[in-house]
């Protein structure tokens, strides 16, 4: 007993905050054939690093061509490297489009997806018929008027506790597909529409899919009014399109 | 003389206000073998569209990599589509890391090169050990500590007429050398550095060789007091390094 307690007691739990320029990979996740992933990248970096196998785990995955301003992972270790001299390592022998901005060794039993209680996405739209050519990764342009009040109106449907199942493109999900968004709020900024989503969790693709339907709205293509009716269907079908991964950004994990 | 001048009445000059990401480019100037040119590009698109071979005349050029928000340009043509619609089509069938921002009919001679008064340039330079992983294109990355008031002195050495063959890289330039920099700032921006440099012409890697030789003084590999006789020597040996071509954008040409 006494034995086990000291080997514990030897094992860090590192918290990273990370961004990362989701364009050229295949996601968050580490998958069977592809190592392109942001999850894969750091793994292989950190296993290399810290000289033992090095597990990753996030607070929940981002689509391929997704970015992240802050998102929030963690892994255990036996190394008994700084936290100062990891970050450094990260950021020098990743390529440019991942960073990690803080590394901290949890106290107790922290784990990033177990944790997080609350998630800040955004989704950038463009509405002009100018490309911004510096920032053409991040949002997506949209060149047709967009009634914001019909798109705020939409939006206010879909606060609060619901079945998100008609926003889930997980067509087999078995686990309970209700969420809670905790404020969705759609803002001008010069040509830029942002939709700011805080929610509990989020579905497979269920922030580009509420964005399409949003869109859908603000294009005069569907009503506000119909909203609680794609609700109660609970069928994909019933929603807008998915709109495109590279407009949206995982902006802060709160835990 | 009567036929004459009707035939020049059909010609219309049409300048372009452009703003292009310069990452994927061999620089404005369309040469021989490459078609990889902003020039090149705008110039094959504008001669199918507009159904005449069509000469391009840009303010200057830009150098592979560098970045325009507002570089000008001109052209002749026998057509009579509208400005809106040219504008149209050019951001309709260029990639997005090439806008046109405005089109309009000049009056009279215009020449984007030859009515230039003054050019602004800013070199962006992130001091910070964390990547700026969504501007990386844009930024050119220095972890070191950099004496900002040391910068500034160098700066203020190369205001006014000068001959800059010390900082010019065409060895072989037979033309004069002496330019004007009316004014040139360095400023802090969180942790970014922004060089502005406002002058009325720039020769062959300038605004990057002052930047390196500011960076030098800025790192305290040479002194700020050290100017005058790098403009002295007349030698390009003399001067800082060449800073690199992605940090560079030409923001705006005054007329």
């Amino acid at each position: 007993m006494q034995r086990e307690m000291l080997m514990a007691e030897k094992i860090r739990n590192i918290v990273m905050k990370l961004s990362y320029d989701g364009t050229r990979y295949d996601g968050w996740q580490r998958q069977g054939n592809t190592k392109n992933t942001i999850q894969g990248k750091l793994e292989s970096l950190l296993s290399r690093l810290l000289k033992e196998p090095i597990d990753i785990h996030g607070s929940g995955r981002t689509d391929a061509g997704v970015h992240a301003a802050g998102q929030v992972a963690n892994f255990l270790t036996h190394s008994e490297m700084s936290v100062k001299e990891m970050l450094q390592n990260i950021n020098h022998y990743l390529p440019e489009d991942i960073a990690a901005l803080e590394l901290w060794e949890a106290q107790g039993r922290f784990h990033s997806r177990l944790n997080a209680q609350l998630k800040h996405y955004r989704y950038r739209i463009l509405n002009s018929a100018t490309p911004n050519v510096f920032a053409h990764r991040y949002l997506c342009r949209l060149e047709e008027e967009l009634d914001l009040d019909a798109m705020k109106a939409a939006a206010a449907y879909c606060l609060g506790k619901h079945d998100f199942k008609s926003f889930c493109a997980n067509k087999h999900m078995k686990k309970s597909t209700v969420r809670r968004i905790e404020n969705l709020t759609i803002t001008r900024e010069g040509e830029e529409l942002l939709l700011d989503f805080y929610g509990n969790g989020f579905l497979y693709h269920m922030a580009r899919i509420l964005t399409g339907t949003i869109i859908e709205v603000g294009l005069h293509k569907r009503s506000a009014d119909s909203v609680p009716g794609i609700f109660a269907a609970k069928k994909r079908e019933a929603a807008g399109f998915t709109a495109p991964a590279q407009g949206l950004c995982l902006m802060e994990v709160f835990y």
